[in-house]
């Protein structure tokens, strides 16, 4: 097989898509630091395949995933000071794509290489690149996140993969009203409260915040599960959606003991990031991580509350899917608003501008 | 996403079937009577995703299986006295469709609203009418199937989901010479006397009977195991084809003790119900009960027939679905009738009229 | 349903594939002789649906996998002195596809038939002749295969199906370089000795050899685990391709005791050969079999060696697929070649000149 013959094999490649319907220029999340260890892994973000790893000094890379030789991925490959060498016949390639060593073989071609992706690590997650064109470089650095970094929390985190466009994602996230319905097992509780609580919504920019403010209500499950609440509680929940995440700080403290909306409110927090990165354009990969301030024992805690939004989260993953697979069955029926889709409308507006861009 | 954003999402729906290829006006099956309890049951009939549940008053409902709001099923949801709700945002749908409760909204915009279906339970069966047009109402009550109602038998039955067109199992319903190939360990026995039997084949409207005796033959091991025949029998199949179900009786009397024509002929009854529903073109649902006059202790009998049927009717689906399979390899190849086809090709014709209609 | 109705069902047959495009005029391997006892065997070969069986008198026969009444695969069926018996309504086909009995039914229309297939046994080994039309009878027998019928070796074998076109199992067995990175466990060891070995590349009308020598070797696990060595070994590795299957001659002998290139060689011997016949354009069924010559406890060494060539055959599966997978994912990229290519690509030249004939 030359580089010539491809065109000769008798089999149809998985069409290419569409222009993308992604917002570009925009830092995603490909990984969260701990899943890059000792071997690479493959994941296909924004519709490409891509190879992650780490170098041997700990530095990471992001490649297209896929030898130059005889196409095997390279996540099937194991990795070396140097970089990952293909697990077919042993092509060695570096950070930014170049093939350092072909065995057996002294001369090494200059066609020999990969594409190689922009890709940083913050805070413990791995942000990448997609610019318009190819050679596009990354005109910010990533976003901080110092839930992750300030030691006042302990977390956990993971990453669930979705057969489900990754704007089913935002709408739920950016509604919490359906806690009522979807979580009556863990932060859900009472229905009313959600559906009657106060909203309300501010944009800048990119960004669009929700707020939402339950005073002296009846704590969820999780809640007194992990924090000594003594009756009901003044509860808040704080949503701020930006392009490729969400971060959402939720929580309480005894009736009356602190303001819900000031910035250094005490009692129980749970402090969520949320980076939904398009797979392709009908499935996603939803990293999450939980954070919480831990009142004694942390690790029994941390736990509690890991153990619980892995519940909350598996429900709401079966709701989106369904919710999918509905929306594919019955394809452009109208679907009408009701009062709680003001922020997820919002929300998809921002991602309409930036696609058309 | 309001109401007219949904053709911006950039995903592939299921392609709307073709104008529909099965008869319509006609009751069909949607449902045994026992399957519908304290939870919503979600089906596709005749490419319809449909959710079937019983309000309060026990009375069946069956609505578009997709909430208006963001097209979670509603067979997600949960049911009250006053209908189903929503597993979302908690929508709340009586029996014709009509939103009756937006939590944390009080005003129900009058867009909010699912399509309803006419149902109606009859002797246990759940049937389901679909007219040319929307709005066509039925024309007549479903059938009655007094086998279930009358206390001469106990009965149960199930529900098979096939991976082959509807029109295979009639085939195979209206031709029951496959007994002794397909079902030799239980009610098939030696293959030349099914085979040779002598048919009779009546119709009557868009009804079609077809009368097979067997005088003085080998009892199967189905009928030996439920009732104490001393030696050989005069046994019975006597099927009656309907377009959206067949009433099949079969039965047997020991040698010369009863007409095997005789409308109250005694001996061992296995009386058979089996409603036959398009899923899609391709794919069907396939209720069945199987009722018997137990000579003795009624639930060990009832038992041991329903165990034999399932068997039965397990090795009916293998052969069938490997034909469908078979049949879509291989493609418009021609085939050959054989005599034992006769009745089935009746059937079909039917079931071409009334489809150009 | 008559010979004219199948165009009136409403379901989407799967695409006839387009003109063939394999090698035809080739006898290709359809089943390994122990596959073939007392049922019969389905099998697509070159996107033909055949049920492979033996006769009473054990004569091999192919046919059309359909019976032409009702559509079931024949290899659902049973099998009898005279042939293949359908096993829904019993029509029975002798080795040349034509119906010999419908039960119940005396008069047997010249129309009940189905094709068959040229099918000859030899060695061990069920072959199939696919001609260039339906009638082209073979123009030669096929090729012996005298490792299973010498008495010199003990064997065993299997197949595999593989989600991959055939050709990529050709580059893989034409190339044993690649043992150094995919088979560590088994028969790989250093990967260097692989990659920088002296290899010899031969052709002769439609075959072509690729000899490789590692002189002075470390012997890999499974020659160690099989034969005692007593250090370095002088090791060779002997691949034959033709256009339908692979005869590979690998072993080794104590360093310096026989020519590596002797025919008759002693030390370890793994004889293996690999049928690779295209179920479709995009899957294959990779028969094998693997035979070596045991110094003692005959029983225990080739169970020993069987269990190695597994292992190996199973992550050369894993790495095909995953490259297949790829290769759909990233469509006609272009690929560079190798040293290691020669051998491959010349037996990709001699596939695409017979396929253009």
């Amino acid at each position: 097989m030359s580089t010539s013959t491809a065109d000769q094999l008798a089999y149809e490649v998985t069409p290419t898509p569409k222009a993308t319907t992604f917002p570009l220029n925009q830092w995603y999340v490909a990984a969260l630091s701990w899943e890059l260890k000792d071997k690479p892994v493959g994941r296909t973000l924004l519709n490409k395949p891509v190879v992650l790893f780490r170098m041997g000094d700990g530095q990471v890379a992001a490649l297209e995933d896929r030898c130059c030789h005889r196409a095997l991925p390279l996540s099937n490959g194991t990795l070396e000071e140097a970089g990952v060498r293909c697990g077919y016949h042993g092509l060695l390639f570096n950070e930014v794509g170049k093939c350092v060593e072909i065995p057996g073989q002294d001369k090494i071609p200059s066609k020999a290489k990969v594409p190689a992706y922009h890709v940083r690590e913050r805070d413990q997650i791995v942000w990448i690149w997609f610019g318009n064109e190819a050679t596009s470089a990354p005109d910010c650095e990533p976003p901080a996140y110092d839930v992750h970094s300030s030691g006042r929390y302990v977390f956990d985190g993971s990453v669930y993969h979705y057969d489900a466009p990754y704007q089913l994602i935002h709408d739920n996230l950016m509604d919490l009203s359906h806690l009522g319905y979807v979580h009556l097992k863990t932060i859900g509780g009472n229905a009313r409260i959600h559906m009657n609580a106060e909203m309300k919504i501010e944009s800048e920019g990119n960004m669009v915040r929700v707020v939402r403010y339950m005073p002296d209500s009846v704590p969820p499950p999780t809640y007194t599960a992990a924090y000594p609440f003594k009756g009901n509680v003044d509860r808040w929940q704080e949503i701020e959606f930006h392009v490729s995440h969400l971060r959402i700080w939720t929580g309480a403290v005894d009736v009356g003991t602190d303001a819900m909306d000031a910035p250094e409110r005490g009692g129980f927090h749970m402090r969520g990031f949320h980076g939904v990165t398009p797979e392709t354009e009908i499935t996603s990969h939803y990293f999450w991580t939980m954070a919480t301030n831990p009142v004694s024992d942390p690790d029994a805690i941390k736990a509690k509350v890991i153990e619980q939004t892995i519940l909350t989260f598996d429900e709401d993953k079966e709701v989106i899917e369904a919710q999918f697979k509905n929306m594919r069955q019955f394809g452009e029926n109208p679907m009408i608003d009701i009062h709680v889709d003001v922020g997820a409308n919002r929300a998809r507006r921002i991602i309409e501008e930036l696609k058309s861009k």
